[in-house]
Formats: C-alpha cells, structure tokens, sequence
C-alpha cells in the first residue's frame, strides 16, 4: 500500500510557512505501516495542481491533500481534484446548512465564497471538520482514494485522527518505534557501541543527534502493534546493555521530567539560580511534565561579558531564596581566545550531602547555550541523583 | 526564472525530522526574484530520485536538491545526477586529498567509503562546504542548472550564502519584503482595516497570524532591491496609518527586545516574577537582543492548580528581591467552567508613578499558555510606556 502527499499552498513555496504537516502524515502513515515514496508542495496554481494530483495517482494507491479548502478564490484543492475527475462541483445543500449554522452560533455574516467549502464532487464524501469551517473530502475512484484535508495543523491532526485513520487503519502492516534518549555520548561513539545492532533489518536501530542528545529509535514492522513490540524489547534490552547508563529516558520522556522525578522520588525539593542559560533551566523546570512540586523556584540574573559571580554562588543564592534541599546553580562566560568563539558553562549543585562542580564547553550562539547549558545542568543532577533511565 | 527543490531522504518521509530546508531556501529564492513552483521530498531511492530529477530538469530552469551526499550507500543524489546525465562517477584527486587532511587534521581514520564524497562527473563543479566532509555539485548542462547541496541545515546555509547564491545572483528581478508586527489584535479585524491596500499587486500586502501577534507582510518586486524599498515605503506608511498603535515592531524585532529598549531609554530598570507563565518571561527579558542592561532578574515561582499568588503580590516579590523601578508580575489560573478549559492570565506592573493592573484569557494549553502570557505581558509593558513600533 502506497500514499503519497501533496501539500498545496503558495505561502509553502514563498518560505512564510514551514510545511510540519508531510512530517505528521510521514508519522501517522507509518505507525499503519503505509509506504510512502513522495511528498510535493505546489502553489496555489490550477494546472500545476492538477499535473501533481495527476502524477500522485499514477503511482500511488491513497494520494492525501492538505491545504486549498478555504473559502477564497486561490483555494484550488476541490476545483483540482474536480478537474482530475472530469466531475463537476455541486454545493451540498447539508453542508451549506451546517456552515450557515456554524456562522449563526459566532454571529457571523456568511459570505457568499463560502459556500465553496460545502461543495462535493459526486465520487466524494466530506469529512467532517470539528475545527474549522471547511469539510475534507474523502474521494474512491477506480480502487484508489484521495483524501483531501485542511492545511492548518490544529485542523488536519483532528481531522486526521478522528476520521481518515479509522478508514485507513487495517490496510498495512503495523510499524512500532521505541526511541531511547542518551546524553554526554557522541553520535558516532554510539554508532560505534551499536553496531552489534544496527545491521538488523527488522527491527531497524536508527541513531540520530538531537538538542537534548542522542535518540536511538528501534522500528519494528509486524502483522500487528503487540508483535512488533514483542519484536522490540530484546532489542531495547541490548541497546540499554551496550550503551550503559548514558541512556537517560525513553519516548516522550523529557531531561527536565526525569531529573524531577528523580528529586521527588527522594523526597527533596530544588531550586536553580542562572545567568549564562538566560532563564532557560528555570523555565525547563517550571514547565516539567513530571516531580513538579519538588521545585521551589527559579532565579534569571542578567548575563553579561565578563561576568565573574560563580556558579557555586549562583546555587547559594537559590537555596537562600527557595530553602530547598538541593540547589543548582549554572553561570559561564565565553573561553578565551577561542576560534570559532566558545561558552564555558559551570554547574555547581548544592545537596544535603555536599557539593559537585562541573564545566563543558559550547559554540557561542545564544539559543545554543541556553538549551544545551541547560540539559547539561540536568544531566548533572540526574548523574549525582545516580538515576538512570 | 523557475527553480524546483528535490530534498533527499528517507528521514524525510519516516517522519523524523521536519524539512526546514524548503522554507529556507524558498525565501532566499525569493529574494533573488526567483520564481519557486514545486519542492519535492524522495527516499534514499535512485530509480525515484532519478525520476524525480528527470521531471524537475524538463520543467523547471533551476534544480536545487538537499541531502544525499554523504558517505554510506543510501547517500545516492551523486549517483542520481549521475545517472540522469548518462555520464561517469569518478574520484577527484585533489578532492580526495581535501578529504584526507580534513581526517588527518581530527585524527581521524579516513574510511574507503568517504572517497564517494571526492567523486565528480564531467558535467559537474565541487562547490566547497567548509561545514562538513561532503562537498557540493555546480552542474550546468543544456542551458539547466542543477545544484546539489548537503542536507544539513548549517552545512546547507553556509554554502548557499557564500558560495550558491552569488553564483545566481542578478538572474531574476528583485523582491523584498518588509515585516509589520502587531498584537493584541484580531487577523480579521486586521484583514477589515487592510482593505484599502491588500488588493494591490505589487508591492502586495499579505496577513499572517503568528504566536507573536499578526505580521503584515509587504512585499515589492523590481529590477533592484533599492527600487523594490522604495515601492514599500509609502504602503508601510498607509499601514501604520491604518492599524494604529496596535504596531509594536517590525521585521526582526522581538516583543521582549522592543519592550526592554522602551525600559531603557526612558532609563529605568525592569524585573518580573512569574507563575503560570512558567518561567517563559524572564527567559525572554534574559535572552533579549536590546536593553539587556535594564532587565535585572526575574522570578519563577512553580505554579499550580488553586495558585492564590496574586500577579500584584507577585510584582512586589520581584521589586523586593531586584530593587527595579519597574516590576511586573505574572499570575493566573483556570476559569471556572471554561469550555474548552482556558486560563486567565493575571499581569500586574509596578511602575515609577504608581501601579496596573490587566487581564487575559487563553486556552489551556501549557505550552500556549507560557507563550502567549508572556507576550500579553510584554505587551502591557509596551502600553504603560507608551511605546508603539
């Protein structure tokens, strides 16, 4: 089984969008196990929409749109899928009665383009759209479908979820992943450690450097979701094995998660103090998903050049402030004479047993040493905590 | 002029990662005055990557591709190329030796494989990427251009801005766009205000909602760039005019940047204290380009559900512990019988000649929430200092 997407909108092709939609259908249409060879972005341009709808179903079984269902005149996807067909739009009357009661309900004026949006072609269902004013289509013709869907993600992920999976799932096999999460480990030192693993076909082991370190994603395909996670597990133990405990969490497990909850699981509480990472510790802290209550706060103090308060002073000031049990203190200032210009960032983390130092070095870009000073200021915690993941 | 962009890799189409490359590469298109009409992504497959290719070249003047130069063997867009032009891959010595010092220079073993990367046809020029191992491809053949670039993003910008762009330069009309920022505003009620000056073509005037506001995008096309500022000039004008003091900004400006320099040039200093924002506004005072000087601290305060801290009480914490002249608190929680649930966004903002206080309702989602209260909150800041962009 075969899909294919196109994403239709001019604003992808003048760059004022990034295009997320083709990575959540890549996603979506995996987990079903649903090959998928091409994704096109084109314009809001008639012909152009028609030569790639054209090409899609020529090579693929399902062809998903996203995009061109609004109301205006450079909303295309129904008149190219229309012209596809050789099928002629009629408004449904259903439909047009549904959207004049969605504009009753705001106290709206319903303009007369909008009436597109309730318009079908007589091969199309619509789908219902909880979201916005513009219903999908779902289209079958000649054992092929196309599925036509809003571009705007909130919308498409709803609609996709709610309605189009349903009727799709079942056509393919079933693709699992499980993705483990190492820090403080190169990418190519993990290649390295993996390659007991990694030629295996199914399940696949794929390594990928992200901000918050390395992902290993562990992919398996399988008649069904309990065998290929039954594929997956000795797979995962021996990835723990070889990469030992630079693993620190699995899946949608955050730093800042898992080194709270490694706080709360010891009953102690923290605090942070920062200057170099600008906010961005307390910020990560504050917003875990997990071990919430055991953080007492965060102090942001002004980062300049030359900046000599320590990061052991740092921490003081936040245990004086917050009276937590453990406090974390992160400050830094660029390396001298460093080429191209590098941050060293200093970790001092007060516990009820003593105190830890530690320093690593980053490429000076602001956003750069924000997030990473601050993941490394969380691996140092969750390291003198002894978790790991 | 028309250019096609071809991103290779099957990461792509897993749903690993989002293409960014698209987005980049469309704007700087555009600003070359370049038309963009299709971007396509394709596996680490040569018989649909040549195919794909071949299409791009019979309707487009200009290909550009990402990605696919690496070392290992699903790194095949040389191979593609290759096979397109019916002609020969073959080692470049001067490459070769390229690659083998940049090994040497790290200590590294160079492996067989990477000498894939010193490989040329006839047809083709090294471009050099001084981000990485791989080394771009200049092919000119029958009057078409195909320019083959790595995938990574950093590798990709360097070598387009220093060694792509200047190449293409002056071989298409030029286009500029200025960026307006407005906030606390609906996109509607801008679209109704717009009227008057968004049927034109040229410049055009296009409308944007993004987590910062609404940006109003005027964009000119002309022979140069300085003709292309002065179309834009007198409908910038007509804009401003139109939206009032709901402008706070323009092109690169931030909220916290604009917000922070109104701070300093009146001379005063600025802290905050946060709840619900979880940290988000004084990340963003820390982080902020302009009058860094004036932010002295910020307080994150975890927050939770039945959080009583009111944002006034909270200001008072952040003058205390900061002694600024300025202080301003964040606070909130959720509005009773809310649905969908939303929060209520509690600013307080202690100034020189006395207090205010200001209120806003936002759906309850975390990551919403810390954004757009801090924006609302970098807003009032703005109005009390009567600044507008």
């Amino acid at each position: 089984m075969r899909a294919e997407i196109i994403c239709v909108g001019s604003e992808l092709l003048l760059g004022d969008i990034v295009d997320t939609n083709t990575q959540y259908l890549a996603r979506r249409l995996s987990g079903l196990g649903i090959d998928l060879f091409f994704s096109t972005s084109v314009g809001d341009n008639l012909n152009r929409l028609v030569d790639c709808l054209q090409r899609a179903l020529s090579r693929s079984d399902i062809v998903l749109t996203t995009g061109g269902l609004g109301p205006t005149d450079d909303d295309l996807t129904r008149e190219g899928i229309a012209s596809l067909l050789g099928e002629t739009l009629v408004v449904d009357e259903s439909l047009a009665e549904h959207l004049r009661r969605f504009f009753a309900l705001r106290g709206f004026e319903m303009t007369e383009n909008n009436l597109k949006q309730a318009s079908l072609v007589p091969s199309a269902r619509s789908i219902p759209n909880s979201r916005g004013t513009a219903p999908g289509w779902w289209v079958e013709k000649d054992g092929k479908v196309i599925v036509a869907m809003p571009g705007p993600p909130g919308e498409l992920h709803n609609m996709w979820e709610t309605q189009v999976e349903p009727r799709l799932a079942g056509v393919g096999a079933a693709i699992l992943s499980r993705t483990l999460k190492a820090f403080n480990i190169s990418e190519s030192r993990v290649d390295d450690l993996l390659k007991p693993v990694t030629p295996a076909c199914n399940p696949t082991v794929a390594v990928y450097a992200k901000q918050d370190g390395i992902h290993i994603r562990i992919t398996a395909k399988a008649e069904n979701l309990g065998a290929a996670a039954v594929a997956i597990a000795p797979v995962e133990v021996q990835v723990r094995r070889l990469l030992g405990d630079s693993v620190w969490g699995a899946d949608e497990d955050t730093q800042e998660s898992v080194a709270l909850a490694a706080v709360a699981a010891r009953g102690l509480s923290v605090a942070a103090c920062e200057t170099i990472t600008r906010g961005q510790l307390s910020a990560m802290l504050a917003s875990a998903s997990a071990g919430g209550a055991s953080f007492l706060g965060g102090l942001v103090m002004p980062y300049g050049e030359g900046d000599t308060r320590s990061a052991a002073e740092l921490a003081s000031l936040a245990r004086e402030r917050f009276a937590s049990d453990i406090a974390v203190g992160v400050a830094g200032q660029p390396l001298p004479g460093a080429d191209p210009p590098m941050d060293q960032v200093n970790v001092a983390v007060l516990m009820p047993g003593g105190a830890s130092a530690s320093e690593a070095v980053f490429r000076s870009r602001r956003q750069l040493v924000r997030t990473l000073g601050a993941y490394y200021a969380l691996h140092e915690l969750r390291r003198l905590l002894g978790h790991s993941g």
